[in-house]
C-alpha cells in the first residue's frame, strides 16, 4: 500500500532544496565523505504510521544507496518505543535528508492517527469520516492518503471533481432549484451535485431540485435527524460544520452518511518519531 | 510589513492549481460570469492575524480586479467576530480562490496565535523563543514569518545558513572538539558554530572549542540553569527537546538566551476565520 | 465568453519558446523595430470559431502593446471571407507570434467546427454529443472548451474525476457487481459510477450493480434501443465505439443521452483561416 | 530509430499529469494492487506505424517494469489486424497510462500514414515532400519526426534555424533585394536565406538578389514550371501554399525540389490502434 | 536596441533567487522599508557598454516601482568615470538586486568590449569578427547580443541551427564527400553545410562536395592564403583555432571571410562598473 | 571529492538543451546510429583541474551508457599534455554533449587555477583567500567549489546566509552601531555580523559595536596593517576592493585572516582543454 503518484519526486526534491539550501555545511564539514551509519525510526508516542514510503522515497532521491527497512506498513498502530523502520547508508547522506523525511513522516502519521481517533469514536454506526478540501498546499494527495489510512474515506479531492452548491452559489443562482438545474446542464455528467443546506425547507428544495448528496450544515442534532428521516434514502448526507469540536457519536446518531472534518488536516499534531543511529 | 518573496507567486499558482484542478465546476456553472459581491473576512476566535497580503496576493493572482482590504495588519490580536479584511470582485474569482487563501490565512495565523502564547508565558525574562526546521515543504518563509509576526524570532532557515553540530556529526568528527574544529575550517567564516551538548561534561568541551553558541538539550531546569552559569556568557545558550510541552517559564528562568520550540509550526491548529458575503 | 485557466500563460509561454528558439532571424534582420502594422484574420472556409482570446493571448504575451480586436465570439459561425479580428501593433511582435497564435485558432475552431456538424446531424433528439479524453498532451482545457462552444458538452476531464469501469476493470474485479460495489466503497462519494457494456446482459447486471451511467459500446442501432428499453431511465445512458464514423441519427434515435466521440478532438481538421496585412 | 530527444521525459510526464490527474480512481479501486496482465497493440486500419518507443517510454514513466516488445518499426506499414506490439506487466500501470501512450501513438501514426500518402503520389518525380511549422505546441520534434517516418523530409524547425522572407518581410525592408541583403548581413552565415515569390517578377529579383532557395506560393502549375525554369538551377524551390488539397503529381512534375505541406500536422486523422488485454 | 527574449524574465528570476535565498538579512534588517534612495552606475574603466536593459529588467523584476535611466545605450563606449544610468527607488529593492544585476552588466560590458577589440584590429579589412558556441550555460543569448553590440556577428547558436562537420563526423561518414552528402540529404535544407579542414587537400575534397562554408583550422597564415585563394569565392571561409591568441589582422590579410572567437565569450574580464548612492 | 548538488542535473539539462537545440544535426546524419569512439580529455596548458565530475555527467544525462575514467582528481595540477580523463561510448552521444561538457570544465578549472595562484603567492602568511558572490548566474555552488579546489576558502555563498554591512546599510540605519544592532535583533542568531569600514575611526565603531568580522575596504596596506593592531583579534579582518589587481602578498602581510578577490570568478580565463578521439 503506497501513494506513489507523479509528480511526488518532483514535490520532494522541491522540499529537500528548500531544506538543504546551497550545501549541509555542517555534515559537510564534520562528518567524513565515506562513513557509514544505521539507525532506527523509533514511536515516541502511540498512533498510526503513515508516510514510510515516503520518507524512504526522500532518502532515495539524496542518496540511491540509503536502505529503509520498514518494520510496520501504514496504516498500523504503534505504541511508545515500537520501531517503525530501520535505514542504513551513508551518514551524509542520512544526516542531510532527515529533517525533510522526519516532517512528512510525522505529519503524515499524525493526520492519520487524528482520522482513527475520529472513526473508533463513532464504530458501530453506519457513518463514515471523510475528509476536506482543508489541506496545506501539495500536500492533498499525501494527506488524503492519511486520511484513508487512518481509516476514513476521501471527498472531492479539488474544485473539479465534484459539485458542491454552497450558500453563495445558491445566490447567486437564484435559488436552490435552478443551481441545480444549472449545474445538471452544464457540468460532466460524471459528476454527483451535493447542495448545502442549513434548514429543512432547504432540505426539501435540494430533494425536489434532485440533488444526489445533501450537506446538512452546522445543525444541531436533532435537526440533523429530522433532514435525514426527511430525506429517506432519496439522497445521501453528509454532516458538516466545525465537526473537529463536535461530538461525533451524537451526530453519526443522526443516521447521516458522512461525516466531513476539516480539522483532520487544517489542525494537525505531528506524531512524535525519533531517529537514532545506534 | 509583508513577507513577499520572489519565489511567491510560483507558490500561490501551484496551490491555486492544486485546489481548482481543470476548473471549479460548481461556480462555473452555477454563477453568472458577471455577478459581483463584496464580503468580509471575520475571525471566528481570538488569536493574532497573519498571512492578509498572502491571501490578498491569492486573491489577485485569479483575478487582479479583486479588492482586497485589511482591516488589522499582520500581528494583531482579533477578537471572535473582529473583521479581517473586506473584499469585493467578481464572485467568481472570489469563490475560486477562497479556499486556497483561507487555507493559508488560518494555518499562518494560527503558527502567530501560538508563538504569541509562548512569548507571553516568558514574559519578562531574557529568553527569546525562536522557531526550527521543522515545517511542513514550501512553507519556511512563509511560516517563519508567521513566527516573527506572533512575536518570535528565526532560528537558521536551513542547513546552509547555520552550522549545529549534533550528536551525531559529534560521533562521527570524534569528539566535539574535533568537530568544531573541522567546521571553523570549513564552513564560510559568515556562520556560527552552534554545538548539541546533553551534559556539562559536554558544556564544558564545547566551551573549550570555542563553539559560539551552545544547545542544551532536554536538560531539566536545574541543570540547565547549572549549564548556563557554567557558560557565564562565553557562548549563547538555547534551550531545546520537546519546548512545546515543557514549561516554558520554568526554561526561560534559567537564564537561557533562546527556547527553541518545534510545535510552532509542526503541530498548528488553524485559526478560525470565515468569509461571508454581505 | 471565454476558457482562461491559471496554466494558460506557461503553455502558451512555452509553445511560443518553441517556435521561436533563439529569436527570429528573419523578422529581425528584415523589419525595422520600430515598424507598425495592422491587419485582419479572415475566414478562408465556412466554420465555427473557437479560441480568439487564446490567439489574442499568444499576442499579448510577446508585445504587450499589441491589440487583438475580436470581430466574432468564440462559438459563433463565419462564411468564407468574413473578418474573425483585427490586429495592430508592431510589425515585428506581430510577425513573430504569429503562427503560434494561428495554430492554436485554426485547431480550436476545427474542434468546434466538428461538434457543430455533430450536434446538428442529431438535432430534435434528446441526445447530447460528449467527447472523451482522446485528446493531444496540454490541450485538454482548450479543446473540451471548443467542443463547449461547438455546442457539445464535456465527459470526464481526466482519470480522476469520473469513474468508469471497462472491459479490463471488470475482468480484474471479477465481474460487474464486484466492480461497481469496490468503486462504489473507494471513490470519493462525488463521483458518479459508470459501466462499460456490450450486452444487454451486461446491461442488466450493471443496472442491478447501481451503476449511475451505463456505457452501451460497439451495439449496433437496434440492439442500443433495446438497451435504452431496459434501462428505463434508472442509469443514464452513453453510446460509444467509433462514432466519429457512424450514422450519429440512428445512434440518436435509440434514445440515448449522451453519444461520445473521440474523432471530435483526436482527427481535427485545421479551420483554414489567415492573417493579412493591409 | 528513435526520436528520444533531451526534454521528451518531462513532455511526456506532463501529459500523464494531465490524463491522471490526482490519480486513477477507477483502476485504483477495481484492480488489485498485484494483478498482471498482458495484451496487445492491434492496427484496426492499414498506415504507417511512428511513435512506439514514445508510447513505450510513456508506460516506463508509469512503472519502469512494464515491458513493451515492438512487433514493427517505426515507418513500417502495418495491416487492419496486425500487432504492433505486445506489452506485459501490472495491470494498474497499464491501465493508467493506456490513453497517453495510445493518443501519441495514434497521432504519430497518422501523420507518418499522411506523409506517405504524399510521397507516393509523387514517387518517380525528383520533388520531396516537406512539413512545415504547423504543429500543435509541444509535438513539434515528434511530428517532425513522423514526417521522416513517413518517408518525408524536414523544412526548418523553429524561427531561428531558417531565413524565411515572406510577403510582409519584403513590404516592411522595401523588396526583396533589400530584404536579402539584410538578412545576408545580420543572420548567422550557417543559414540559407528563402524568399517566397508569387510572380515571375518576384522570382527574377529574388534570384538577382542571390536567395538560396525560392518559395513559389500559389502559383498554378504552368507557372511554377515557367518559375522553375527562369530559376534554373540557381536557387533551390519550394512550392508552397495549401499544398494538402493540390494535385501533388502535377505539382512535383513542374520541377520543383520541395513541395511543403501543413496539412501533413495540422489535420491529422488519428490511425486507429486498440489495446488489448489476452 | 536591446535583447528582450521570452525566457529572459524565468531566466532572471532564477539567478535573483539563486543570490537572495531566503531574503537579503543585512538589508531587511538595516535598512527601512519606507527609505529611497538614488544612485547611478559609473564606469571605472574604459571599454564598451552593453546589458543595460538587462541590468535594468533585474531591478524591475525585484521592485516594478524602482527606475532605471540609460545614460548611454548598448555597444556605446564610455571613458572612465562615465555615467551609464542613474536609478531611483526604494533602498532595500536596490541593495538586493544591486549584485545579480552588475554582475550581469559588468559581464556583458566585458564580452563587448572584447569583441571590440578584436573588431578594431582587423579593421580596412573584408573578416568579420564572429563568436562561437564556447558560453557558459543559460549565456547563450545575452553573450552573443554582447558580441553584436561589440561589432562581431554570430555563428550557429547550437547544434540545431548550423551543420558544422568537424573530423570525428568526417571519420564516421569515411570521409569529406560522404559526410556532406549524408548531412545534405537529411538536414533541413534551410541550413548550409560547413566543413572543417586542415590542408588544401580536404579544402579541395570540401569544394568538390560542395560546402557552402570551408573552416580553415589551426592553419598558418601563409597556408590559409593559399587556401582561401583555391576556393576562390566558391564557398564562405571561416578562420578558427585558437584565434583568442593569434595576430588577427595576418589572419584576416589572408582573405578569410570569418573569424571566430572563442575567447570572446570562454574567457571574459568584467568591466569594472560601481553602483553608488549619492 | 565532488561537488554534486540535488539542483545538478536540472542545471546540466538546461544547460544541454539550450546548446542541442531541436537536434544535433551535424552528428545525426554524418554518424552512424551504432558507432562508438573513444577518446582522451589532455591538458593544452599547465593549470589545476576541476568539473571532472561534472562533465562526467554531462555525458551520463546524454547517454547513460557513456564511460569516463578520471585520470587526476579535481584539485589536481597537470601540465600541457598531460591527460585527464578517458573516455568511451557512443560516438553520437560523446560528440553532441562534449562542447557542453568542455564548457564546465575548462571554465572550473580556470577558477581553480586562477584560485590556486593567489593562494600560492600568499604561501607563508596567515591569510586565507576566499572569494565573493561576482559569480554569473547558476554557477554559485560550482564556481565555489572550483575555489576550494584551488585552495581558497568560500565567503558566504548568498543574501541570505552572512551579514555584510556595507556603506549604504550604514547610511540608512544612521551609522555603524546602530546598524549592527538591528541586524542582532532580527537577523537569526547563527549569523555572524560582518561590517565594511573605510577608516579607522570606522574601525573602532565597528568593534564597540560587537561586530563578529571587520571588512577593511580598499585600504592601502599601511592603513590596513594598522587597522589590524587596533583590531587586535577582538574581530576577524578581511580585505577587500579590486583584490585582483592588488600586490596580494602584501596585503597578507598586514596580518589579515581573509582576503576576498572578486576576479576569481568574475573575470576567468578558461583553461585550454581539448577532447580528441583516438
Amino acid at each position: 500500500m503506497n501513494c506513489n503518484y507523479l509528480g511526488l519526486d518532483e514535490f520532494l526534491l522541491t522540499s529537500l532544496r528548500e531544506d538543504i539550501g546551497t550545501g549541509d555545511v555542517t555534515t559537510n564539514s564534520c562528518v567524513p565523505e565515506d562513513a557509514v551509519s544505521s539507525g532506527v525510526f523509533r514511536a515516541k508516542e502511540p498512533g498510526i504510521i503513515c508516510g514510510i514510503g515516503i520518507a524512504a522515497r526522500v532518502f532515495e532521491l539524496v542518496d540511491s544507496c540509503i536502505k529503509v527497512t520498514p518494520k510496520v506498513n501504514d496504516g498500523e498502530p504503534v505504541k511508545t518505543g515500537d520501531i517503525i523502520a530501520e535505514i542504513s547508508g551513508k551518514s551524509r547522506s542520512i544526516l542531510t535528508a532527515e529533517r525533510t523525511a522526519l516532517n512528512l513522516l510525522q505529519h503524515m502519521s499524525g493526520v492519520a492517527t487524528k482520522t482513527a481517533e475520529a472513526v473508533k469514536s463513532i464504530s458501530g454506526t453506519h457513518a463514515k469520516i471523510v475528509d476536506t478540501r482543508k489541506i496545506m498546499p501539495n500536500l492533498r494527495v499525501l494527506d488524503k492518503y492519511a486520511v484513508r489510512m487512518g481509516g476514513g474515506s476521501n471527498h472531492r479531492f479539488n474544485l473539479s471533481d465534484g459539485v458542491l452548491i454552497k450558500d453563495n452559489h445558491i445566490s447567486a443562482a437564484g435559488g436552490i432549484t435552478n443551481a441545480v438545474r444549472l449545474a445538471r446542464s452544464s457540468c460532466p455528467q460524471t459528476l454527483k451535485i451535493e447542495v448545502e443546506t442549513e434548514s429543512l425547507e432547504q432540505v426539501n428544495e435540494a430533494i425536489d431540485a434532485g440533488a444526489d448528496i445533501i450537506m446538512l450544515d452546522n445543525m444541531p442534532p436533532k435537526l440533523m435527524a429530522q433532514a435525514v428521516q426527511l430525506i429517506a434514502g432519496r439522497a445521501l448526507t453528509e454532516a458538516s460544520g466545525n465537526m473537529g469540536e463536535r461530538d461525533l457519536r451524537a451526530v453519526a446518531q443522526t443516521g447521516v452518511d458522512f461525516i466531513s472534518i476539516g480539522a483532520l488536516t487544517h489542525s494537525v499534531k505531528a506524531l512524535d518519531i525519533s531517529l537514532k543511529f545506534g
